[in-house]
This record gives C-alpha cells, sequence and structure tokens, in this order.
C-alpha cells in the first residue's frame, strides 16, 4: 500500500508551491525532484495565489517567516482551500518565539490544512494552543520515547479529531495519526538531526504524497516519513569513515532519487494503532 | 574559439553581481567560482547601483521575485547599461504568473540585455508578449524536438533582431542565437532536469562568460552551454548505481571546476544554423 | 588548549542565532550540525530580540543585508549584549559599498562584539572608519604575506585594544588577535578561496566556539579559525582527481563533523606572537 503511494507521485509529477525558509530551500527543491515531484518557490503576495492555482499541492513552511511572507502564507492556503489543493504546514518552531507560536497557530485557524507535520514541541504547542482545555501540558517530557508514546498517540490522534487534519509527528519515533488510527514508525538514523533540514525535506516531499494521493491522506503521509526514514537508514550504510553529515545530506536525496515502491515496501517498519 | 571563451573567464575572473532567487543562489556562486568567476550577490535598492558598478557582469534572475528585489533588478540594470557592462536575464516562470511575465517583459523594456536565457515557455511569453504581432503562439508545443527546432530558431532570431540580445534557449536541444545566426548545441544529459537550478546555474555562469568576452556574446554564451552540457554528461558517467540527483549536482559543479579549454572544444556537440 | 576549546563546544551544544545572508545559510547550519552547535535562522524584527534570548550565543553577518534585516541586526545586538550573550560580527562586503561600510561601523558603534571576523580588507574598512586618525592606510596591499604580517598584527591587535573585541583576520595566513597577543595560523589550503562561504562557515563555527567558551574568546577563536583551516587541510587530502570545489566544500564539512580534539591539537599550526 504504502509503495502505491510513491507510485502516484512517480507517475503524477505534483507541482508543488512551497513558501518556505531560505534555510534549506535548496534540499526541499531537490527532494521534491528527487521524489518524483516538481518544486515552485513562490512568496510574494503578488503572485502566491496564482502561483498555488498551477499547482496541486502547497507546503506552507514558517522556518523564516517575516511579516511578507506571513501574508502570503494566508493568501495561499486560503487559495488551496478554495480549490481543494491538499496543504500542509511545518510549524518550524512553534513554541520558541511569539510570533511563531501565533503565526502557526492564526494559519491553523484560518487554513484547513491536511497534514501538519512537525516535531513533538511544536506538534503539542500548536494543539495545546489551539484548545488550552485539553490539557495538553507543554511540561511533560518532549521525546516520544516507548514510555510517552501512547500518550502522544492519543495527542495526535485528538488533535487530527478536532481539526480533520492528519498529524505527523516526527523525531526517534515517527507517528502519522488520524482520528482513528496512527501509524507507528521505526524508521531513521539518529544522525538525520546532525543535517540541517531533514524536517523541512519531509514536508515538502509529503506535500507531494499528499498531491498525489489526493484519497489517501493519511497512508499517503505514512509512506512520505517511511521513504525518508529508510533512506536516512539507506544512506547511512554507504557512509564512509571519513563521511559526515554533509555528504549525508547528499546521499539521502541520492536514495529516494533511488527508492522504488518495492523497495519502500521492504524497508518501512510500522505498525498501525 | 569556444575554448578561448573559457580561457578568457579563467584570466580575468570577472567579479559577477547577481540578483537572484534564494532557491540555488549557493549553487550559482559556487558553479561562478567554478568557472573561473566570482559572485557577488546583492539586491538591497540602497547598494545594488554601487555594487554593479564595482563588478564587470551583471546577473538578474527572478525566481523569487519580489516588490523590493524588483525595483534593485531595474535600478541595477539600468547602471550597468550606462556604464557597458553586459547585463544577462533569467527570467524564472515567466507565464508561470501576472507578476513574473509583467516583470520579466518591463525588465526587458527598460534594460538592453545582452543575453536572455530560459526555456522555450519563458522566451516565447517574452518574445510574444513584448511583440504580439509576431505571432508566436503559446499553443505550439513547448519541447524543442527535431520537428519544431526551425521555428524555434526562427523565434530566437527574430526576438534577437527585434532586441538586439543574443537570445538562448535551452532544453533537450539548446538554441543560441543572434539575428544572423544560431548554434544548435546537442550536449547535456536528460536528468539535468532532475536538479534544481541547472538554469540558474547556466545563467550565472553565461554571464561570467559573456564579462570575459564583451566583444563576443553569441560564441561566449554559446560556450557556456556547451560547457554545462558537457559536463553535465562528464558528470553523469561518474554517477555509481547509488548516486542521484544531489550527487550528480556536485559532480556537475566539479566538471566544472575541472573544465580545461580543450576538454570544452574536445566535447562541444554543436551546429551553427 | 584548542581541543578543550572543541571539547566545550560537544559538550554544551550551544543554541546559535544567526542573521545572515541567504548565499550560504545552509552552509552555515549544517556546519553548526557539523561542530557540535545548534542553529537557528531568524532576521524579522518581531521575534529577533525573543530567539536571541533563548540561545546561547549570536552571528550577524551582514552578506545579503537589506533595510529590514539591518533593524533585525541591531535589535538582536543589543539584547544579547544586555544578556551578556557572545555576539560576532561578519562585515561581509564592508568597503564595497557604502550601505555595507555604514552598516558594519553602525553596529559595531552600537553593539559589543565578542568577536569580529573578516578578511583583511574588511577589517581595514571597519578599523579604519571606527578611528580614522589611526592611520590605517586603505592603500595597502591587502594581502597578509610575510611582508605585511606584522603590520597587520600590530593593526589587529590596536582595534582590538580600542574595542574590547577578539579580531580575527583569516585569509592566506590567519591572525586572532587581543590587544595582548595574537595566534598567526598558517593552516589551510588555497582551494578554500573557491569555495563560497568558507569565511561564513567560519563565523558560524566561531559563535559556537565563543558560546561554549565564554571566558576564553581569543583562544575560542583560534581554535575555531585552526579548526577549519586543520579540516581544509583534510578535505584537500580526500580529493579525487575529478573532484572540484563542490564535493570539496562537501568534504570539509565532513571533516569538521569528524574532528576530534586530539586531531585538532594534533594539526594546528599557529604561533603567538
Amino acid at each position: 500500500m504504502l509503495g502505491k503511494m510513491l507510485e502516484n507521485v512517480r507517475e503524477k509529477h505534483p507541482l508543488i508551491h512551497n513558501i518556505t525558509n531560505y534555510v534549506t530551500v535548496n534540499d526541499c527543491a531537490n527532494i521534491l525532484l528527487a521524489c518524483g515531484g516538481s518544486p515552485i518557490m513562490s512568496d510574494d503576495i503578488n503572485e502566491v495565489e496564482e502561483i498555488t492555482t498551477i499547482c496541486s499541492g502547497l507546503n506552507i513552511n514558517i522556518g523564516t517567516l517575516n511579516s511578507n511572507t506571513i501574508k502570503s502564507m494566508m493568501a495561499a492556503g486560503k487559495k488551496a482551500n478554495e480549490l481543494g489543493h491538499p496543504v500542509l504546514l511545518d510549524p518550524v518552531g512553534a513554541g520558541a518565539s511569539g510570533l511563531r507560536t501565533d503565526t502557526a497557530c492564526e494559519l491553523v485557524k484560518e487554513i484547513k490544512f491536511d497534514v501538519i507535520r512537525g516535531n513533538i514541541s511544536e506538534i503539542k504547542t500548536l494543539a495545546g494552543a489551539s484548545a488550552a482545555t485539553s490539557g495538553v501540558d507543554a511540561d511533560e517530557a518532549d521525546a516520544v520515547t516507548e514510555d510517552s508514546l501512547e500518550s502522544v498517540i492519543n495527542l495526535a490522534k485528538s488533535f487530527s479529531a478536532r481539526t480533520g487534519t492528519v498529524i505527523a509527528v516526527t523525531g526517534a519515533i515517527d507517528i502519522v495519526a488520524d482520528s482513528s488510527k496512527a501509524f507507528v514508525i521505526r524508521n531513521g538514523n539518529p544522525m538525520m538531526s546532525r543535517i540541517t533540514g531533514t524536517g523541512c525535506m519531509l514536508s515538502a516531499m509529503t506535500a507531494a504524497y499528499i498531491a498525489a494521493n489526493p484519497d489517501n491522506f493519511t497512508e499517503a503521509a505514512a509512506a512520505s516519513v517511511c521513504a525518508m526514514g529508510a533512506c536516512g537508514e539507506l544512506a547511512f550504510e554507504r557512509l564512509s569513515e571519513r563521511d559526515g553529515n554533509s555528504t549525508y545530506r547528499s546521499y539521502i536525496i541520492d536514495e529516494i532519487y533511488n527508492l522504488t515502491p518495492e523497495k519502500l515496501e521492504n524497508s518501512a517498519k510500522y505498525e498501525i494503532k
């Protein structure tokens, strides 16, 4: 089933509109091309609605947000909603500043997202802020471990139930949840956290996966998360003693480029809860 | 002859002012260094004229244009014209949004470009918009094939005749034309389209080639296009089974770094029509 | 001693706030992760003070400055001063435009920097402008050679004495000076100048070194400069005949990733004057 999701990306070549940060934007463009999609980056208010219109999916990433791009995110997101295009949010750094938290919450309020992908701190910030009475405690240990797994799954499912959005929480263990089920994914390698932009890249790629699989957002997002983790493992195996995080970054994109539906099926490590 | 163009880049180390997008800007800087030039990136209205003045060429790329950078492009382009510095336009996405089409057309109207480099859709958009009576039909198949080759050559030559600009149309077959002759170039590899920024990189490098060969813009642009395609071939040969588009990108820049005038002469595949 | 500086970076994982250019920002983030630090990039006036507050060091780089980011640099720098966080300035292109020179001088006037790292032209511009009577002559040959070494050391020491800032002048020979002593460092490889961003990367990494060694800015900066040069040498040894500046860039970051305190101690080539 996950393999089919990738197959659809390769067949449909979805064009993805990215309003994203300038730190990892090149890697996002290259991973979109690697997975079978196609990138357009555009953040000026005078064209974002038009650009979104010619695309089949929108990826909003607040990594280096500013007052101009926030307006563009809002306008593009609303337009994509209007057109029924899949939209993904990567709330980079929500919780780290008031501007990021407020912007992410405002975006979630005004735009219907199909997937939100973030680390556990970002997701907790969003879930808590948009429903303070749900009791999500910012003081909980942030890392998703076997101990905290159950509570994070519940958090993701209930956040999804409230918003109608697939919630992807990525870290040592990844969770992709809708209101009724959660993929618990155990792919990946700890060294991925030593590369800038693995999260951003995953978000961009996930936008392509959901754009190519509009009837199956949960499975599409899970397939993308498994693909990233599996390629992180495969790329790690290729590293020689003198390679470091820069070569590792290239190898991960290379593995995404060479990933087949079969390889994805065989290397995905997940259970459904 | 093409080799001599490269030789001049390596000897003169032209400093190129780039007003370019934030997606591929790092690759543009590295390919400029690889070919023998030197990059400066600057897009603030309060310094672009001054920066252009200390450079020997200007590369304007509208890939992630915004209202601030559009003003800077205009100001820098006019200053470069005033100083007689070679200027190149990369009209990224002209045709994809009104803002891009209008900006590209406005730039072409206000600034005398020495080279415009784009894909066939971008060039058609520009050629049609700047002379609607020329009958260039946006409905024509976009890909440059052996069948459409003749008509694209004619389009490029007549656009060049009207504007005094060398027109570089790049794709599966590349055409570099002035009003009287066209280089038809058959270097390159299809995998180059799976890397973000091969077009942007080529534009940046071409700005260095024309800056170092101010009396010979057509040949200089043709040499740069051949160099990019030839290095795309050489880099492709180096790829192992597990390499993908990320390693390919690095290898292309590496080949540009190691390209010699002799290698360029020997690997260039072109005819003049 | 230099090894201890690196050890502290690896132990403390300092989070560094970067207000930096969009050309080399990805490499800056990856080298921060490679050395043991952690990057945040943020340049909007509505969050920079808050972001600086949660970090343990600030890296200001004026490489693609604009009117918005200049305000953010000023606000973040003042906040960092208030909090006693180490602050570094990379005055990219000071001297190349009035805007850059004025901005760099204004920043130095308003903010207490702990380290300023630049090439000799940038440092001379800053030193001269902030004290025109010191007689620093912009007409002096710019390259730091064995002949000019003495005068550059004196310039750096006296600039440091006036400002209380450690001055790092990097080039063929690197100098890291406070008012009383100067590290003269002879690591590195000429090919490093064919990569964009070696200076920016060094500045970002140095911000991590000083953040992790707040009681020892001079030695921390010297350790970072030695680390960059040594890794430039080690990476150069790895290059095969067909590698160029792109692979070299990756290998340098990889070597920083794999650098140990012992390797740094053994490969650092410096004398104290």
